[in-house]
């Protein structure tokens, strides 16, 4: 069971399901009020994806359409951060002073992404090193961490558990080289320099949350640092 | 012809069309080009119709659940600044101080909504006086002013120009109160105490616009002090 | 008895009197030493008509009156906060997301103005629906509503209890169109679609914000959503 | 004739007087369409007097009263800066930095206060020695600088010229020690390490300054560094 | 014995040494955790003393050149905020209103200096005035105030006990003008205004400091107002 | 010959040198007033080493470090824009939105670090892909790029001319892992995705950087995207 503190990164996609965003709100006000202390980050999810593609069309650049995605998952921070407006901080803080900031206040600190060239999983690894955090718990928008993208290569194999080092070099290995959807060698130095421990699991079934939390079983990746 | 600086609206359902709205960046930078200088405010369109209907589904109050729209139309707000960021000011003014900050730069000015129980048409209105600038063009997601909104009742008269007196004696006559969703009596009275006049007129077709600013021909309504 | 949070307004002809604000310190530090929470948002006053006046003379536009209007009724906030100094928040809040941040630090927030084209009496309304509070206490410059401005209309008479719906048919009914010194529409319509309840007492008598608060007896008029 | 960049601090009586501050409104809007640049900080009058006097009635401390002298100075800024609404800056900047980014908008910047302890002819020094400005003019609640305050000692002498050092030993000299109203020694002492020259008048005759300005002589004490 | 809150002001030449500063980190954790209540003020030291040199070979003027050593103590205090970052605010508060945000979340404040012409003591006595605070203890490069600076004349006296009105009486006399590295007269003129006792110790050992808090005996300077 | 706007990243060594620093202003100025436009980012060089090692020893964290190199490096910009204060933007931005806000004042534009676990060489090629810039001149504490840290190991090879892919590969085939302290991969993926050239030179010989703008030819290193 995981009593410290810990980051919650939510994959933006739980923002496209009318039935699972609810439960999420319950349980997050439920482990708060049980004494959980933790900060969350949110995905652009397809919003993201939807006013990218529209900002592509029109010859934005690659700054500026990154800067779109981070207002998206801003806007999913938003709408959580406002559903749990008796324990959450607004306005969303948008760089680590401010997170400083809103942590200090005793509140539950919501945040989307702060930077161009810059995933939100590694928003949630620089948050919680500045705030001294050891655990990150990734609901992704896929149940685990697989040897390749399981969406590009049916061969992929599920992760249980990894080293952050080992993680480092089969992502390296792949013929491919390209985005790191999941997890980016950036988010990956920040958890080893740091001694931090990140459990991916699917944002799909709330069970696997409120179990890795009270019970400590994972059922998704254990990257280990 | 109107050569002044213009205050222009741009309905937030431009921004669901991928047809129409690249025509309308190309349009707004080659005005600026030709030496028209305007601020512009956009509407939060679907998108915001979204999140404050996912966010009353989630019980949020009606203050955040406008902030969500409000957040929607700054979103909106910057992928135009995004496309149009050789002339626009970036990031986004989201009060009428960093309204003043941006148009002393000489850049294009976008914003989006400013604050709970608020339309952006208000908005543009309060900008407008704000500047000095004595013409809002609001290009919204019907073709003009009618007797009554023509979406529900079907008896609906087009105004082809009508003063804002006669227009408050309109809206309050109509029989079931309600939101008034094009022009709300707050905007009506910031245009009469400062001598604005309005330019209704729909964002389907570019001429529209294009006609209105470079003629001074409406055929929509417009709406005098 | 209101034991649960409310919101008061104060108008600004109170800081005029250096008989009366004492008093007030005195009884707001009382209030919150006995377990009321509560946010404040003060009027201009004579100053703000003293500037406007003066400005008005060297041809400032109406937003720009406003906004010395604004700062007027700051200045009346900044000095009641500074005697209230060991339970007050510093710096005023100038918006909605500045009170968020005030109003999680567990002190007493105090506001003056927010935006031109705005009453604090709306002011005071969207800071109470965005706090959730359901109850505004007006202390006015007259001690209850009337069905037309007393100063004016010798015939007005005073009302004791009356629905929003009820108030707004009776203000748009008055011949004279023109400002609402009191509650404005837009005030009014705020707290019917949360819900508020509004008390207006006069400033004048500390007994009747005390009675009020402490009895739940209004001698003004209760507007009831 | 001074054709450089100067600094200008006005009394903040002159904002008590509806008859000089119009003209010199004017002659402000004259001088920068002449091609004069400066930086104006205006000081708090009548007006700080009346809210410090009221606070000290209710026991605010003398940090949080001298704040409310500078939130007075700025409301005086403001009326003077939306009064030149079409050359000057919006809002009035708080500190240096602030300053700076106004200034480097090529804009008229308009100041009160910066913080307490701290005289508004200090600010107008501040400024002018980060700016790089060698003249400060100060148009005075009094036409000239005298060996003693004239108002409590008959027998002062005015001073058409002197250097700063002979006027630090003068006010040293002085039997009883107090406030300098005028000029400090912390004012005086960055004049001194930056080579600033300032040059007292009186605001209550608009003459002085323009033929100052326009003519190069001072009615007034020139101090030199 | 000291058990109210009081102001610290730490020499920036404590940061020169490696052996002190770890042992004040601990200290100051040690004071806290057992509920003295302090604000710090951190100098710039022989790294303000570097740069202003550097800066100097440039042609940067005074004014631009001290803000490089409110910098320069700013990064003081960010490295003790940083140590002690399990109770201290951070970002390092820049003026009095954030200070005040930062003291009302009831964290330990650390700050540098604040403006051109203003040494890191007067700042110290600003905070002190501010937040009502009547004690500052100054851990200086130097044992005590002594008559005239020892490090220039070898007649000068140690002094144990002295009034403001004394000390700034010896100041004024002292035959060569010039800067007052320990304590400027603006610093002693606000210790006067609200009652402020001042203990000049030195930070070269760390008991004097311990002494000092928990028994109240100074082995330094007290100046009484 | 580099005529359109470029991005100068600066050693921060070479704010350790008294000699060649203001000679870099010089040039720096001297190239501006010709007509070259540049948004420059420096680096922390000693100063950051020093208070990171200070850091370390008093148990400070991975993040908290890193903002006191950040901290450093924008002294560093600090000193640099004061002694350029003609033509600089100050304050320092510290993050693109007021990049972004520096940068259309059409003055010089330079910044320090932004982010914890992020090299100033990304800080300049993120400013690059927000500017839309194409060409980054990386003035190192090292003459060129080389097959490995040469000051590591003696057989590495310099590089005149190597494509980012091919660099990627040879960061990555070195044995041992660790920091990159030129170039990391982060920054090399920015300047891929935008296509920005990158030349690297030494800092050491202002000559180089002379003739790669004025004359286009490089002596260090052309990282073509
Ligand atoms: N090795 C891998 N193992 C698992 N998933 C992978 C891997 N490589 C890429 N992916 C992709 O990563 C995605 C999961 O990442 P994530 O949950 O961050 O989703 P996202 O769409 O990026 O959402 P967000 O809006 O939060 O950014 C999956 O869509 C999956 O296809
Ligand atoms: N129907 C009405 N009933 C009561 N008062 C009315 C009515 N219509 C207008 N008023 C006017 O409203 C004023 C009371 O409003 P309020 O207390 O807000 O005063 P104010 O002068 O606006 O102060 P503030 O400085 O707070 O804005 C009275 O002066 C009264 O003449
Ligand atoms: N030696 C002196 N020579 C001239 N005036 C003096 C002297 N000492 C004190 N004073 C006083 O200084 C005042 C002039 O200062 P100033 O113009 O700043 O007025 P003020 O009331 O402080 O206005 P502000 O609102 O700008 O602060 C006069 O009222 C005068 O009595
Ligand atoms: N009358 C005096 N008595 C004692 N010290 C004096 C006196 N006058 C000048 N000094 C000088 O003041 C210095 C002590 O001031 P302080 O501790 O503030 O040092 P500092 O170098 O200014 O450090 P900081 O970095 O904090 O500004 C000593 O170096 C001493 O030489
Ligand atoms: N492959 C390589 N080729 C060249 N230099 C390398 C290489 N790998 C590591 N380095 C090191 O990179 C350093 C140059 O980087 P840079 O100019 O950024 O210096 P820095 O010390 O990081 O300065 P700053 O203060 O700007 O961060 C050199 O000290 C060199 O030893
Ligand atoms: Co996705
Ligand atoms: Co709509
Ligand atoms: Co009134
Ligand atoms: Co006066
Ligand atoms: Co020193
Ligand atoms: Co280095
Ligand atoms: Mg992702
Ligand atoms: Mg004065």
């Amino acid at each position: 069971m995981i009593r410290e503190s810990f980051t919650l990164k939510l994959s933006g996609h739980l923002f496209d399901s009318e039935d699972l965003l609810p439960k999420y709100v319950d349980l997050i006000r439920e482990l708060w009020k049980n004494g959980y202390r933790m900060a969350i980050v949110t995905g652009g999810g397809s919003l993201a994806r939807r006013y990218i593609e529209l900002g592509r069309k029109i010859n934005i650049n690659e700054s500026l359409l990154d800067m779109l995605g981070i207002s998206a998952s801003r806007l999913n921070a938003q709408l959580l951060a406002a559903a749990l407006s008796d324990i959450a901080y607004l306005p969303i803080p948008t760089n680590l002073d401010e997170v400083f900031r809103a942590w200090s206040t005793g509140r539950l600190v919501i945040t989307g992404g702060f930077q161009p060239g810059q995933s939100t999983a590694t928003v949630a690894l620089l948050i919680s090193e500045f705030l001294g955090i050891k655990r990150l718990i990734d609901c992704a928008n896929i149940d685990a961490v697989y040897t390749n993208d399981p969406r590009v290569d049916s061969n992929a194999r599920k992760l249980d558990k990894v080293s952050i080092s080992e993680l480092m070099a089969i992502l390296r290995s792949r013929t491919v080289a390209g985005t790191y959807d999941l997890l980016d060698p950036w988010a990956l130095s920040i958890a080893q320099r740091s001694g931090i421990t990140i459990y991916v699991i699917g944002c799909g079934k709330l069970s696997s949350l409120r179990r890795l939390i009270t019970e400590g079983t994972s059922d998704g990746t254990v990257i280990t640092p």
